[in-house]
């Protein structure tokens, strides 16, 4: 096949969008892949639609070879099943709700386990239909509250999800590596690099879950992982609990006055100075820092939390989210301290009058270093005052643990396999043992061996098929413009026909028969009155891997051939054209 | 590729499902092809997935060859556009509405001409660019007030549509023609049976239009054709207009007291009795038969109106739909008369006090065979009372024509090609010459050959990829189950193994890697506790056109072999199987 650019719907563009934020944003905008129609809404146009075509294709047949079957499910979904399951109301702002001309509420589906759920329940009743997976390619829909980076956060996109059904938890296991080994043969072959690391299962439930993300500078997942294979999402890191010490034997509390001691920092110094404790020196992670929080709770009741946390330590607040979900989490501010008044003296908050049980009734919740037999340094609740030496299991307690501290390259891998270093990435694929928390809501149950109803458990598995093209085209490009990987360029090779000597152009055709014999996809610049400059700029701009240039020296049967993705280029006589290519 | 029952995803039923009105609908649940999730909403299960993957590239195939373009256009869409075209108050509650979290107004596409003229607008500025035709094969949403009829009008469904971009009304001729001669190519490769009809364009607008109709019983338009030729939806059906009569010498109108008449016949032999006229006796087709319609125009507003229509005649109250689009039509109800009092005595209104200009100020439109010089039998606005001999153009007027009589077999087509017959139809195709009030409407132009801004003229062309699948259930079954074309067949030959001996499945086995060598795609019932009648019922229910039996008489290396469509069932030696598979 051979498609014109005369006759292509293709406009391409020397500048970047004023919205793109993103390289893959700008360059695929500007190369005439996709249009935006709304924020987070795309049209693609015909050379994205073939890029997509190719990755769909590619995700397909890894999905049919493990076993998988294609079906799909309807976009516009009753309210009902997510009712049932609670996300109804747990996706909050970020699902797009309406109603039928009936009144009836309909959402547009963020993913689609309930449905899956429901279908095997509609279909199969008995433990001889399990296991079975069933996937679809599929538009999802979120209602971003941010919609930006193009492509790589849209508010309508496409995804392949993949949901598995079976009886018993080593089958579920079964399923989970069936799909997670096919993720990664789809990946290698889309020449994706991705590091799978452990993933909080958040609003999703379910016992483990884990990620693909694709390393990145624009990602919006930071990740961890130490030398020794230890890799998770910092919103999955575990902090490993330290030994609790014996209290008994420990020096009593010290009061401290602390007046002109405004950070971390001063306050160690003059703790240091004035009240020393025998053995090592205070340090900032002796001291203990307690961050007020405001929980907004799913039936809309606000909770203020005070999480107490090493000094030396932050909040990160995604962390936070998933430690206190599905409540949304944020800074406290002046409305939540004032209902509670006299509790809270700013820089001087002790645990002391925290806790459920304590007289103020507040929450009080510690980073999982705060172990029994602690010593602490921290507030004494009253201006320019702190203590020292404040015991944790003596002088104070805690309501419970709360995951909220920021992790750090440095800190130690849970798994002992040593430490951490930092990166950011973008999830690309997520895979979860679900387990039966939506057959459970559901009621999807089979009989078993024995007769008797058995609840199924399920895992999901998701791929972001738009998503995926936008972090091909940030992978592969350079100033000019895209580098199409082979397997999803939109065409094989583009031959460009330069000047106004017709030679140029008969000896296109010739070539372009010649590729098309061997069965390539080849874009041909046939456009008569533009200018050699722009038909060379935009081979660059549109990333085919193969250009093969016909201009000056066509007359004597040489053409040049660029490699696109290594950037070399070289003039090629044109009886050795077809190697040549065949060579890229 | 074989795939094997024990494995796919299907549950065949033996019952129809009690929602289900028409054949494709209760076969394609009862096949396991879809499944309904909720009112006109439909899950693709694997068979289902594959026979509209089929059809897709059929229209995608031909779509190419006629030089469209493929693109695809989001679902979900902002308010605006729809806002400048008028149609997102014209669709009425046909449009699935709702808001983003930041309130903006958004629609489900419902049909897209709006973002594929803006699309064209964003990429294109010259003549030069100039034509282009673009498709998508895209999910579509209308809120259908009763959705039934399965996939035959549901309200999440698959259309492949596609705009035509030109300068000229003739250029419009030409891309239009292009798209209808693709259509007759789609249509003849499935093997569906299609009329092309003149449509009425309705809401979309613009000025020529024709449906591909199939004809069948369950279809939801009615058409009419003749012999010569003509063939129009009823709704697009323009009645010949008789030439006017002279109206000097013409008999004064005489009152008819008419108590008694409680029908037209009634009154017809009453006036014959009673009032006779020269020449001919009167007859139901000269009595004028008044019927009060209330409109609901767009901006709220109620108005009532009087039709008047020969006697012999009634309101088919879709074409007057499209008579007075957009407002919409129904008959009058009490508190319409109750809002002109003293105008309309029931049972013998006449057009004597209506119009416009007269004191009741109601509107008064005529059927178009209500010429000037025509003579009537009609109501004297008196209980109890008619009147013989009123002559159009002397004794009464109207406002205007209106095409609201029902279309007969026998009623003449207008293009003097004979006496029509009626027959019912299901859309599966429409082709629009939009011209150009969505470019107006949009600012749609370029720059014509003198730099002057031109606006551009659309053609709009729609096939419903579902509800083809559909009547090709509808058109393609017997008794038994489904009995599909080859070309859009889920797989091309079914192998079913039964009984107990080994002998049979081993045979079977052979038998599918023989045909796998001749790459038929094969679905294996190869489930083991089945018994072979419901093997075998299934293998009907399923409607592949080829099916195999490895059973009886296995051993002897013979088979049996069906032509599903046919229904023709032969013993066939295996030796000689591809052959006789090749010949169906």
């Amino acid at each position: 096949m051979v498609t014109r650019l005369s006759h292509l719907f293709l406009r391409t563009l020397r500048d970047d969008p004023s919205d793109a934020e993103v390289t893959s944003h700008k360059l695929l905008v500007r190369a005439g892949y996709v249009r935006r129609q709304s924020p987070g809404i795309f049209a693609w146009l015909p050379l994205g639609l073939r890029v997509r075509h190719k990755i769909e294709d590619i995700i397909r047949e890894e999905m049919v070879a493990a076993g998988a079957q294609e079906v799909l499910l309807p976009a516009l979904l009753p309210r009902e099943p997510y009712e049932a399951t609670n996300r109804w109301t747990e996706y909050g702002d970020g699902m797009f709700r309406l109603q039928d001309r009936k009144g009836s509420d309909y959402l547009l589906a963020p993913t689609h386990e309930e449905m899956f759920a429901l279908l095997v329940k509609d279909l199969y009743g008995s433990y001889k239909d399990l296991p079975v997976t069933l996937f679809q390619i599929q538009d999802k829909y979120r209602d971003e509250a941010r919609p930006r980076a193009g492509l790589l956060r849209g508010r309508e996109f496409t995804m392949k999800d993949a949901y598995s059904f079976d009886l018993t938890d080593e089958g579920l296991e079964r399923s989970y590596q069936v799909m997670r080994d096919a993720y990664e043969r789809i990946f290698a072959r889309l020449g994706l690099e991705y590091v799978i690391v452990k993933a909080d299962a958040g609003a999703m439930g379910g016992s483990k879950s884990e990620e693909f993300l694709h390393p990145i500078g624009v990602g919006e997942d930071t990740f961890v992982r130490s030398a020794g294979g230890y890799a998770a999402n910092v919103e999955a890191y575990v902090t490993p609990v330290p030994d609790a010490l014996p209290i008994d034997g420990q020096p009593e509390p010290v009061t401290l006055p602390s007046a002109d001691t405004p950070t971390i920092d001063t306050l160690v110094a003059h703790a240091n100075a004035v009240a020393p404790r025998d053995g090592a020196p205070w340090t900032a992670a002796d001291t203990l820092k307690n961050v007020v929080l405001a929980l907004t709770h799913l039936d809309g009741t606000r909770e203020v939390v005070v999480v107490g946390l090493p000094g030396d330590r932050e909040v990160d607040l995604k962390r936070a989210e998933v430690a206190f979900a599905p409540a949304e989490v944020e800074a406290a501010g002046d409305d939540d301290f004032k209902r509670h008044p006299g509790v809270f003296v700013k820089g001087y908050i002790g645990p002391q009058v925290l806790g459920a049980e304590s007289d103020s009734g507040i929450r009080y919740l510690v980073d999982p270093r705060v172990v029994e037999g602690t010593a602490w340094v921290t507030g004494a609740n009253e201006r320019g005052v702190h203590v020292t030496g404040l015991v944790m299991g003596r002088d104070f307690t805690a309501d419970g643990v709360a995951e909220v501290s920021d992790v750090r390259a440095g800190d130690p891998a849970p798994d002992g396999s040593g430490p951490l270093e930092t990166a950011r990435g973008m999830e690309i694929g997520h895979v979860f043992q679900l387990g039966r928390k939506y057959a459970e809501a559901l009621d999807l149950k089979v009989q078993d061996e024995n007769g008797k109803l058995a609840t199924v458990t399920m895992g999901s598995y998701g791929i972001g098929v738009t998503r995926i093209l936008a972090i091909l085209a940030e992978a592969h490009n350079d100033d000019k413009g895209l580098a199409w990987p082979k397997e999803v360029a939109p065409f094989d090779v583009h031959v460009v026909a330069t000047g106004k000597d017709q030679v140029a152009y008969d000896l296109a055709t010739t070539l372009i028969d010649t590729l098309e014999g061997e069965r390539y996809d080849v874009v041909y610049d046939d456009r008569p009155k533009v200018s050699p400059g722009v038909k060379l700029r935009d081979a660059e701009l549109l990333g085919v891997p193969v250009v093969v240039v016909a201009g000056r020296n066509a007359a004597d049967g040489v053409v040049e051939l660029w490699d696109r993705r290594s950037g070399e280029r070289r003039d090629v006589p044109v009886a050795e054209l077809l190697e040549a290519v065949r060579a890229i």
